[in-house]
């Protein structure tokens, strides 16, 4: 029915017309005007957001409910039908896209807060509620869900399936650290739960930690146990800006090591990433080396960290300082903040932006910066750079002309020097963005033997490759 | 060469003593006396700490680098001989049993602290190197390691390979989450270094999260990287008595929504192991329910949290508490605890003790330990229980002579009362000790169609079956 073909060294089904035409037909049966085939919305559902081609699926099927999704999965196995789980489409590297055509299961009917459990700090999700909406509707429990990966409509499913983090990680870790559970559908049917709501368990292979990241090429997941915690009693932010770039990498090495300061986030932007905020978000800034911080807890450990963090700024040629001590004054930072992306759309008009992320140990960051940087002026390119300082990880916005071949050949050689930099310095091709189509070429070089560990995981839990196909391995 | 043969649902390899003798003589001709054959030393390695029968292995190699495991490897899949890594031998469910025979892995001569990563507050360790040996030598970088699972001499790559966690897990994680990486010998021989040094990483499948619990069953740890910490500026330890078990878990389960207070440990004991903790550490805490604290902090954020506390404790029917603002009063607090298990044997002369724990839910602590105190009670068992309150888990002491069937009976009855109830809770039937094999009949109920994937997984990555069969699946 289906026949596979190697991209490299991995077998990807490639789905055949007929046979996904026989299983529309029996979807359109089981579930009439839930199944969409529109192009708009077949091509909204390959969105790359990035110069990836876009890919569309051949159907949209709007999932209600997890017994839905077992039907699917037995029809799409019989079939030998590839099904991509779709979120909010906020995924940068290509991750919705269907290289070997099947159907997109958009999970954003399916965005129920189901229970909260607040002596637990815990609370049981479906997929596709977005943070905003989880945070909007845990607001009166004192509660919330830190995890922040810039997109407000990134869905709680979509962010455990990419291994999510953002600005909080420093503080209160990524969904790898957040996701207590999740019960997938598996490729034969099965639906498992991964754990319990216990906090920790040694009860045998973590299934959980396997399914998060794993971008729905094992299981398709339907319900999410994630960890709430408190809202804090205070929260200061503040902008401090550097002399250099090392200056601020330094007071971030140093905040952590004694103990971090009540720092929940810490990032670092530099220059051209400012003008581009300044533009956006009308503010002004002076541009150089700046760190946003925020701190969290009660008032006095807040008070404490900002007064630890100013006097270890100052030793490391800190040159000044904003304390946003008014909420109103807070939000629109971090508004600027969030927003860094589409400053740089509104800087460079007209110009397409291409995000990309990598990750290295905390001490090699401002090595990787300055590299990146120096890479980026010898280029020629514009591409500004903000980062979580905390966790080493940092984005680089590319401007460019996509349709411009010359352009994007420039573009991609900085990308793979950026990823080999970065895996030189013992980091990452990824460190949140996830693998997708846009860094597969660097698994090889990243995890050497793991690859073809990871491929052996993939063809036992998903022996037709039906979940996801041509994705990570 | 060997057969498979049924054990529940699964087939365990038998060693075939044919084989195995063949395997013995060339790695006698390979390693020389790193070999050994002792009937004494065998046991040693065998060593359950349980009533598990003792399963002692056919030999006892010492190894000295990965380059030899992966000659081992060879040889033992070759002859399809058993490998059963062991680190201290300090795990409670029988890890490092030989059910079918095959040969101990000792690595205690592998057990160097490789690299300190200072600025990314990381090391790189041989497995064997235990957590006392790892934090004497930390000392003067002013970082420690903070898992702490109580008996000094548990390994890093026991601990990594049993997801141990201990009395710090609340404010520093468990094993999940703070091994960076480890690099491991695989069955088919190859070498997977799992991640890199990076904090996180979004790049493919979690290989690093599936190898850590994984009680030695999917590949043999060779060299971990672990993130280390800076030694808090002050450390406050006390000692908080309350007039109800539920006053206790009501004043941590809010303590811990309130952003934690700086709680690095907090301990819950009952009356019982009050007692044993008395006779042995010759102390005269009065025999209630109490909880062990630590907090960890600068002095005006330990000092804010230890008043936030208490403040609470007061409004939860705390009745006295005892400050050990000297460093040799906590040390003395916090070795009475750590040696609360030998406590019960002092203070039960004569007597055999079974440790067993079980985590659940934060809020069904009480309620759990409550109904295990009755069913303890009612069973006419002496159990003592001390738990890690901040995580939900707890361990039972059981007094028993194992010698008497009876005896025996009684106590396998209250245990499986025990996981069971936990799983009732939405809990597991092992927060930190691991499966082994003592907890492996709990698993199905567990996990249901998660076993299932967990035996997908083993298969796959060890389709010979030869690390640490008849272990977890």
């Amino acid at each position: 029915m289906a026949e596979a073909h190697a991209v490299g060294n991995n077998a990807v089904l490639q789905g055949d017309p007929v046979a996904i035409s026989t299983a529309l037909g029996i979807l359109k049966q089981r579930f009439g005007d839930k199944l969409q085939t529109g192009e708009a919305l077949r091509r909204q559902h390959g969105h790359t957001l990035t110069w990836i081609e876009n890919q569309p699926p051949d159907a949209v099927l709007f999932v209600e409910s997890a017994a839905e999704v077992i039907d699917i999965v037995g029809i799409a196995a019989a079939h030998r039908v590839p099904l991509i789980p779709f979120g909010a489409g906020t995924s940068l590297e290509g991750h919705v896209n269907a290289p070997a055509g099947g159907i997109s299961l958009d999970f954003s009917r399916m965005n129920r807060l189901l229970r909260v459990n607040e002596r637990d700090l815990d609370c049981v999700v479906e997929p596709g509620i977005s943070r905003a909406e989880l945070n909007a509707q845990l607001r009166d429990t004192g509660l919330f869900f830190p995890v922040d990966p810039g997109a407000e409509t990134a869905t709680l499913g979509g962010m455990a399936s990419t291994r999510a983090s953002g600005t909080n990680a420093v503080r209160y870790g990524t969904m790898r650290e957040n996701v207590l559970n999740v019960t997938a559908v598996m490729a034969d049917g099965s639906v498992v739960r991964t754990a319990r709501r216990a906090r920790k368990s040694a009860a045998g292979y973590d299934l959980t930690r396997l399914l998060v990241g794993a971008e729905g090429t094992l299981g398709i997941i339907t319900e999410l146990t994630v960890r709430l915690y408190g809202v804090p009693e205070v929260i200061l932010a503040a902008v401090c800006r550097f002399g250099s770039l090392e200056g601020a990498c330094n007071t971030v090495i140093q905040a952590i090591q004694l103990g971090g300061f009540g720092l929940a986030r810490v990032e670092l932007i530099d220059e051209m990433q400012i003008r581009a905020i300044n533009v956006h978000s009308k503010l002004s800034l002076a541009e150089a080396p700046t760190l946003f911080l925020e701190f969290h807890g009660s008032k006095a450990s807040a008070e404490d960290g900002i007064a630890q963090f100013k006097a270890l700024a100052e030793t490391e040629g800190a040159i000044d300082y904003q304390w946003a001590e008014a909420e109103a004054d807070r939000r629109r930072l971090w508004k600027a903040r969030h927003e860094a992306y589409f400053a740089v759309k509104t800087t460079w008009p007209g110009k397409d932006v291409l995000a990309t992320d990598v990750c290295v140990p905390i001490s090699r960051l401002a090595d990787c910066v300055l590299s990146t940087q120096a890479d980026i002026a010898a280029t020629g390119l514009i591409a500004p750079i903000a980062g979580h300082a905390g966790d080493g990880n940092f984005h680089c916005s590319v401007v460019l002309d996509a349709s411009n071949a010359a352009e994007r050949e420039t573009v991609e050689g900085f990308l793979k020097r950026l990823a080999e930099r970065a895996l030189d310095m013992d980091g990452t091709c990824t460190g949140e963005h996830g693998v997708g189509q846009g860094k597969m070429a660097y698994m090889a070089a990243e995890h050497g033997a793991g690859v073809e560990v990871m491929r052996q995981i993939k063809r036992t839990l998903d022996p037709l490759g039906i979940f996801n196909p041509g994705k990570i391995v």
